[in-house]
Parts: structure tokens; C-alpha cells; sequence
């Protein structure tokens, strides 16, 4: 807690992505009535979970054969996540779905900046790092942030066409090993990484969410953008910062469009959805 | 046995852990008194498995594509975990479940600090380390140790809403290989990786065991807690000990909600099942 | 974007390579009226595909157990993309296929050289690489750069009746990582490549097509030629290449015969489908 | 054959390990009368194959989802190991059974000292190591000792309650390389590897196998123990031999409780089969 | 092609290995007409594949889980692998055959000592190496060699009970990169590697394909032997030459006896199929 090696983070909406292909032959093989009894559930089903402070429900498509339909659930703890999950599962759809992958993890802001200021700041007020006061005066420090940017770690879905998902870990080789630096290397190149990112500000939305303890890879990332060009610049363009270039690991890639529920008809007619109006 | 490099370790429970997915399509499509059948001797058998000083079988949801159900059997021995896999492969659910993966381990205590400790003391009673005298003082210590921390050996399930499971290795790098590391540097990073632990004492308790010659990773570890934040928290932190940053590889992570076996009938119905209540 | 370390890439066609197995055994037990009917929506969908300046569809055979049929799908955007993949999927023929994998790229030029070359001359006119100057002179030149390759980006099909297709990335190992090399090291590595390329001019086409952000390999490329050993030749000449010797990364290689959309039937019947004419 | 760097092998059984997962759904789904006519011609191939100086085949129980019933079939040549494999693959009861592995080798003793010891031998006697004479001498050598070990080639399968068995490589890495070492290193190593092996004696039967060549991994090690915790020690303590610490590569651990082939029906009912009598 | 980095390589035989599961079950629930149509067809079909100067196709039993039945295609050009791949596929028998793995490639001799031959030859005559004089003598140079060893480029099937297939690469490791090396280095490895191989002349044969451009290994290997055990002596002496010892990487190996296509009808009944009469 008060070891000044390890950076804070702050935590928001818990997240669980679901990819899924669609089992075509099997759904074209019911009768058009099945198929609207189906539909009618998963449309009512899936619009229910737009539920304002509670969390939602994302929808898009996904190119290529890791799925067809992309679900990422937002919601306030691992119960409500809990339930999401069963309850898509037993839609009458999801006989027809099949589970390629899914991701565990919580909206997270890494607090390498504010970690170090935090502890400046109390060690100037003379408070020992291992004291209780010191303890408590972190955590004082930490509620605040927290209320600060309480909007970004509860944020609304950002808007764009197009979603990128992928996981990554910072590597832990024999000789490169992120873990393994001081601290003060971290936030130098976390700073420098985080400017590549500014440079794309107003063309993409990136939102962050870890998931060490919950899911295989340390972080996803979830990028918003109207074209899907963006992530193509914008990653590859990082990929030559210190921080990636050294110490990123990428997992696979999930690219799709996004869509409002009561275009899942559409969709699973076999028509490209619409984008949700601005 | 005698090996000063070789660290003791005392073993307790044998565990199997078993990773399930429900196929919800098939298990929707029985009738009614068919599941209810399949249902009645499911909770049956699993409830009889709680027995005291023979062991018991914990149930967990599993969040996520790897799983729906995960069981936990603890038992005196071998044979009866086998005779657990055997029962529940023979119970009508099973027909319904696709086993997603299994661990086999015992509880164990690594005695980092007290095989050097014990060692120090026969030298000091001038015992030669390869004589038998040497053998059976040292015998008779560890029979000691065995008594004394029992309780850990054979502990009861710690309480907490989640668990996390994850097996691990120590790393045999080229250049980085803990079983190369001479035996005081191995107890000194243990040392340093006890402290940040026991600062998580009474946020989560932690189970490890041992799998070496068993299974395909040499550790699991289970994390039992009430809130899954501190998974992540104790994780991340744990991630720049000097152990874990250099020495740790991590396997896949199963988070899931712990619930009694006569709870299975909600749970079957796609429906968070409740807390054990305190 | 201004970043002289980051090569510009200029962008082409949108590439969406899907592999299919033919599950032949259940395509022989449907009647020949079934088949009749099933082939005939799929030559008139796949035949359809060939829209001149909005795009076409390739399609070969591919050789041994990764897939039977491949379908390259050359598209203005991502959204018709989506669009190819999803009547692809409502095909008759689509119940009888299996996709074994695809990749999601833009046909890319890098431009390794023109960048330095441009940086040096906006440099020379006195623009300070941070000016609004700079950046909107850079995106002149690169809009002039893009007129004057436009034929390249959005290629005609190569003759040939043989393709090879596959993934690559540039390594990004401990200690020789292509992303963190100065970019002078970078254009001079590409720069040797490239005549390597250039000896088999008129043997062999290719086509390099970027997935940074889209999959899982950063590149993918095309060979097209009309003897299948000039891949063999091409690619081990290259693998002395320095830049491909210590830098080159490569996936899954797919080998196969092009056709035309009206050979299907033939091809569906077992046999060899003759080449394109010329 | 007269390299000194490359250690003469003796061969003896030829190894064929089969694991199974018994489809319990499918195999109690069937009538009680065609499961006894399944156990009842499965029990009689098996027992059948209990043929002495021929070899036989023995049965354990798997645990862990890795399998259900483990063979290992000890013959004379491939010939008896390829007939054993296909009769069994003609058993009804294959039918429901789902091979998840097998291994390929042969029972080998490593002759890193006699190697060495004949070599002098010879020298001594004055053969320069690239004549007939040489190489005759050395064949009459190994001879001998074909007969001194022959006990141990084509051994008695040990007693053991408890099998363990895994395949392993000698590490071929960048900087850590078995087969670049010297071949005086090899032998120290191999023989301080022995010594921790031999503490073990009376408790642990340990047979190993070569495998380059047949399968791949080099080499499979099958433990017969009648306490399981007696495997997790020995292999640990062996880890941190210089020899297992820096050159040791394991795969997947099975372990399983070892029972006679008339003991099938009760496995198949579900129930664990007891023990072999001494 | 003027790279003297680069070795010259001379191509033969195109060829497609097959490695399939018989679907026991499946097959054994045919009637006896309905197997006995199937196996006619399949012998007529593969007995027809032996056709002399066009190539042939070689049938193995294949030892282990990997697969059932081998078939190695030999023929001119891959119009003619694509169309045994597509007749095999057509098969009634290949309904109840489910491919494991296949293996694209073309019977390859390295020319890495007439390569610096020709080229020191060539220089001697004062021919530049960039010069079109050069070039025309080269390819001069080449066309001799290859009428020299068109017997080893169009080989007839070497004889012998057993067959060991199993692809390799040539390490690119981050320092152990065989394509970095000088060529005089890897002209000196190459010859002592040759040297292994030929103490073992009359006892095994070898053909080496490359795959470079066709598959995912650069080469493949087949070995012939009567005695398996050749394979694993010889693989293992040759383990410790530097050039496999430093740069040889193996992937999976698959062993089997060779038949004729007429003692099919004997392996599927499930007994092994007599070697072919010499």
C-alpha cells in the first residue's frame, strides 16, 4: 500500500467481454417463427441491460473468424457480471452461439503521476511511510482522487463506429523485465507513452482496464474510433515509444462495428447494422 | 533429505480442482423432471461430500469462457480424490458438463526458514549431516513441525464470497532459474514475499499447494476473499516483489463466486446463487 | 506523425483473406439438386463480388490440411468487408464449410524513404518539426505521396496462378527488437531488402498488406507467380537478408491454385479447377 | 558409434503409453447387456495381452481431466506395439473411449559412464578409436554389457500402487545447451543426477525411455511408487540438481492407480479398482 | 541468385504428406457391403497413384495418437498434389478419415559445396559476379548439376519396413541464428552434419524436401530404415553434431510401417499390413 515502488490504481466499472460466433447453418435451419421468438428475447433482453448507473451492455460485430458478435458488459461489481453472463446464456439465441473467448477485468487508471506526488507531499509533511498516519493520510489522498476523476473510472460508453479490443502484459523477460525497474524509469516512459496518445485525442477514445487476478493478460484495451484506420496509426505509432517497444506484449485483436440491440434483426439476417444515430 | 539446498515442505489435504462448462442448450432441451432428477442426485452427492475430517468439496460459479462451475475436492489421499472424479463422472449432470480443465496438489507448507533452522540446530548438537543420527534428529524435528502447524495442513475452507485459482511456476530460465539460486538467496526473496502478503491479512486468506509431479505447473495457488478487488490489489503488489517479478510464471486465473451445494438447483436455472450465509 | 522515427504508411485496399475447409463428406451426401442449387447462389454471389472500383474477390484452392478453398477479399472499407464476410456466411455452400482462420489487413506501402526524405526537405524550408507549418506541409507532401502510389494502393489483382499467402511481424525479442532500432538502421535494413525483391521483378508479385490493430500478425503478405518454386527461391533468398535474418517473424504459409468464380462447380466436384485465362 | 562425445544407449521393451477419457455419457447410455459384452471382450484382449517374455500391457486409472485409463503396452518391436494398438482400437469399447495422448519409445539405459570406462579400455589397448579393430572390440564390449543389463531392458514391471509418468527433453537453449556441453560435463552431471535417485531406492521404481526419433519429447520417465506424495518429493528434490535445474525440460504428469486388467468392470461401473495383491 | 550468401538448392519430387485418423467407429458401424465398396474404391485409387515418371503415393500405418494411415504423395508439380489431395478427399473411405496434419514440399539437395565451388570457379574464369557473363555460366554450371543428380531429385521410394517423417527448422534465435552466419561457417557445419549421416549408409536412407514458402518448417525429413531403432541412433548422434546441436529445431515426429495399397483392406480390419516383398 504505502510501497512507494508500487504504483496506485483506481478501479470503475467491472467489464466482461464476450466474442461469440454464430452458429449460421444451425440458426438459418430454424423456422422464421423460431427465429423471432429468439430474436424478440435477445433484443428485449439485451436493451434491458441499458441501465444508466447500474451499467450496459455494448454490442458489435466482429471481422473474421474469432466471432461474430461482441458483447462487453459494464457493470458495478462481479454479481451484476455474474448474471449478465447467465443470463445471456440461457437466451434462447445463445443455443446458437458458441463462446470463442471472453475477458475479465476492471476499469482501471493507473496513478504512476499521482502515487509519486502523494508520497512527496506526505513525506514533506513529515509523516513516516510506515506509519498509521501516513496510511491514513494516503488513503484521505487516494478518496479524493478518486472523487476527481470518479467520470472516467464510471464513464459513459464513448461514441465511434468502430471497436478494437486486445489484452496485453508488460513483459517480464529474463533481461527486459517491467516489474523489475525503479520506479522512476516507470513513470518516465509511462509519461512518454502517454503523450503518443494525447496526439490522437478527439479521433479515438481508449479505456483501460486491468485485469491481474481475473483474466490471462494483465490489461484490455478497448478503443473507440470512427475509423478504423485510427487504431492502425495510433498502434503502430506507439509501438516505437520506449514503453511498448521494450516492454509491451500484445495478445490477439477483436475488430468490429458497433450496433444498437434493436439491430440485432438486422444482423442476424445478415446485414451489415447500421451505426447507432449521434 | 538432507540436502541443505533443498527446502522441506509438509503436505496436508490432497486437492483436485475441476473446471466445468455447462452445456446450457442440451441442459434447457431435458423436461422439467428430468432435470429436476438430474438435480436431486447432483446436490445429494455433493452435499455428501462434506464430511469433516475426510474432507469436503467446495463450489464456485466461474466468470467467464473457461468455465460455469468449479469444484474443489479436498481429501485424506489419492484414492479418494479419485473416487470423487469417479462419482461425479457418474452423476447424470455430468452428461451437461465439459470438463474445461482439473489440478491435482496437495496442501503444502514450504519450510523455507525452518529446514534452515533445523539444520543450524543438528550442527550445532554437532550431528555429522550424513550420518543417521543427523536422519532421525532431523526426522523427528519435521514429525514436530508436521504437529504443530496441522491446522494449516488440514485447515478448514477459509471463509469469503470469491475465489481466485491460479497455478505457477518458479521460473528455470537461461539466465533467471530460481532452482539455480543458492538456498539462502531462495529464503531471503521468500522472506520478502511473505511480508507483502501478510499486509493482506484478514482482506484475503491464501491456499497453496504443491503439484510438482502431479501436474503440468509446480504451485496452485486459491485466494479466498469478500471483495474480488483485493485479487488484483495483492497481485499487482505482489508483482514487483523481487520473488515474483523475476522468478514467477502465472497460469491461467478462475474467478467465481463460492455457493453450497444446495444451492445448485438456482444456480442450474442460470441464477446468481446467494452467499453461504456466515 | 511527426515523429521522424516513425515511418508514414500510405493505405490501399481493404484485405479480408478467408480459409475454408470443405467438409466433402457432408457436400457428397446432399442430392445432386441440392448441390446444383448450393452452387449456383454461390458462383452468382462470389461472381458478383467483381465490382471494379469498389473491389473484387480471389479465390484459390489451397493445398494440404489448413483449408481447401481461400477467398481474398479486396474492399473500400471495413464496413464492406463486414458485408462480403456476412453473405459469405448466408451462402447454402457456408453450412459445409469450415473457416479455419482468415486475416484482417489494408494493403500498405511503407515508406521508409520518402519519410526521411520529406522530414530533410520540410527541415530545409525552416519548419520547426513541432510547427502547425510542419504538420500541414507534411500532410501535403503525404497527400501528393498518395496520389502519385494510388495505382499501388488500390492494385489490380496480379496474374498468376498460384498464390502464397502469410502473416509476419518485425521481432521484438530481449535483446534484437526491430522497434527499438534508430530509424536510419531501419531504412537501411529495408533498403537491402528490397533488392532482394527486386531480383525476381516479373517472376513474382507481392503484395504487403498492414494489420497492426487489426490482427494478430502486424503484416500479411501475398505472392503471386506462375511457378510455385519462386516462392521457395524468393523467401529463402530473403531469410539471409539481414533484415529478415535477424528481424522477420512468420506465421502459417497457404499455398494454393487461383481460379475463376465460374470454376467452382468443378472445384466442388473434386477436381482441379483450370487457371484464369489470360 | 566410436564418437567419444556421444554416449552409448542400450534398448530394451518397446513402450507404447495410450491415455484414454472414457465418454461416461455415451458408455452408460448404452444397454447393461452391451456394456457387459464390451467389458467382457475388452477384459479378455487385455488379459490376453499378459504374455511374459512378449511383453504385456498395464492398466492405471488417469486423474485429472487429462484422461481416464492410462495402457502401457511393453513388446518386443513396433510390429507387437502397432498389432497391440490396433486391437485395441477394435475393442467395442473403443468405440468410447476419446485417446487424448500416447507416447512412443523404448525402454533405455544411458551408458554415460561405460561409455567412458570402455573407450579408455580400448585406448589402452592400444586401437586407435577410427579402426575395425576399434570398433569390433567396442560392439564385443557393449555386447557384454546387453547381457550384464538384461534384466533391466526387458525388467518385470514394478510393484506400485501409484504410476506416474511424464515426458522430458534436455534443454537446447540460446546459452544453456546439454547437447554442446562436453561430455566430461555431461557424465558429472548425469552422475550426481544419479546419486539423488539412488536416495530414493526401495520406494520409488523409476524406468526411463528413449523417445528421439519415435515421439516428441526425448525421453518418457514412468515412476512406480505406492505413496504419490513419494513422486512430488523425489522430483522436487531432483529440480535442483545442477543436471534437472539447468538442463531439464518437463511435459504433462499423468498419474493414476495401477489395477488388474479383471478389474475393468469395476472401473467402468465408476468405482476405483483396488489394488494389485502382492 | 549471384548471392554467395546464399546456397544454391536443386528441386525434385513435389511432395504432399497426409497424416489421418481412421474414425474407427465410425467405420466399424458400416455394413460389410458398404466397407467392402469403400476399400475397393480406395485401392483402385491408390494403387492407380503409382505411376511411374509422374510420381507415386506411399502408404504407412502410423504408430500412436498423431495418426492411423500415412500417405506420402510424390509428383511433378503441384497441379498434380492438388489433385491427389482432391481425388483422396472425393474417396468414400475418406468419410470415415480425419486429417491430422499434412506436410507441403519439394525433394531439395542443398548445393552448399558446389555453391562456393561454382562460384570460386566462375571468379577464376574473371567473370564479375554482377555481370550477365556470370550469371549465364552460373545457371550453365547449374543446369549440369542438375542433370548430374536428377536420379536423387526424382528418386525411386527407398526401400524399408519403416518409415520416421518429421519437419525442422534452422534456429533464428536471438544470438543462435543460423541465417547470420557466415556462409563458410555454415559450409563447414553442413559438412561435419554430413558426416554423421553417412556412418549410417546402408542402413537408413534419407530424403530432406524444403519447405520454405510451402509450409510452416523449412524442411522435412523422411527416413527408411528395416530396424527402427536406426532412427533413434542416428537422431541422437546427430543431436550432438555442432550444426543440430547449436541449430536444429524438430517438430513432431510420426513413425509407421510402409504396405502396399493392396494389404489396405488387411489395415482396416485392424491387423498390421505384412511389409511390401522385396
Amino acid at each position: 500500500m504505502a510501497d512507494p515502488q508500487v504504483p496506485e490504481t483506481l478501479e470503475g466499472w467491472c467489464l466482461l467481454h464476450q466474442v461469440f460466433r454464430v452458429r449460421w447453418d444451425e440458426w438459418r435451419a430454424l423456422t422464421a417463427e423460431d427465429r423471432a421468438v429468439a430474436i424478440d428475447e435477445a433484443v428485449a433482453s439485451l436493451s434491458a441491460m441499458d441501465r444508466g448507473e447500474e451499467g450496459t451492455t455494448v454490442l458489435t460485430t466482429v471481422l473474421g473468424h474469432k466471432g461474430d458478435l461482441m458483447l462487453i458488459h459494464l457493470r458495478r461489481d462481479f454479481e451484476a457480471l455474474q448474471a449478465a453472463e447467465l443470463s445471456i446464456a440461457q437466451l434462447r439465441l445463445a443455443s446458437h452461439l458458441e463462446t470463442n473467448t471472453t475477458f475479465l477485468s476492471m476499469v482501471e487508471l493507473g496513478m504512476y503521476e499521482m502515487t509519486a506526488i502523494i508520497h512527496a507531499r506526505l513525506r514533506e509533511r513529515g509523516l513516516a511511510p510506515d506509519s498509521s498516519e501516513f496510511a491514513q493520510a494516503f488513503e484521505a489522498e487516494m478518496a479524493e482522487q478518486r472523487r476527481r476523476v470518479a467520470g472516467r473510472l464510471f464513464l459513459e460508453v464513448p461514441p465511434g463506429r468502430y471497436v478494437c479490443f486486445y489484452p496485453m502484459n508488460k513483459r517480464r523477460g529474463e533481461q527486459v523485465n517491467w516489474y523489475h525497474l525503479p520506479v522512476e524509469e516507470r513513470l518516465r516512459l509511462m509519461r512518454d507513452h502517454g503523450k503518443t496518445g494525447r496526439r490522437y485525442a478527439g479521433r479515438v477514445t481508449q479505456v483501460v482496464s486491468g485485469a491481474i487476478g481475473f483474466d490471462d493478460w494483465e490489461w484490455g484495451v478497448d478503443l473507440f474510433a470512427d475509423d478504423p484506420l485510427v487504431f492502425k496509426k495510433l498502434i503502430y505509432e506507439m509501438r516505437f515509444d520506449e514503453a511498448s517497444a521494450l516492454y509491451a506484449e500484445f495478445g490477439p485483436f477483436y475488430v468490429g462495428l458497433r450496433f444498437h440491440p434493436c439491430e440485432l434483426p438486422r444482423f442476424l439476417q445478415g446485414d451489415v447494422p447500421p451505426p447507432i444515430p449521434a
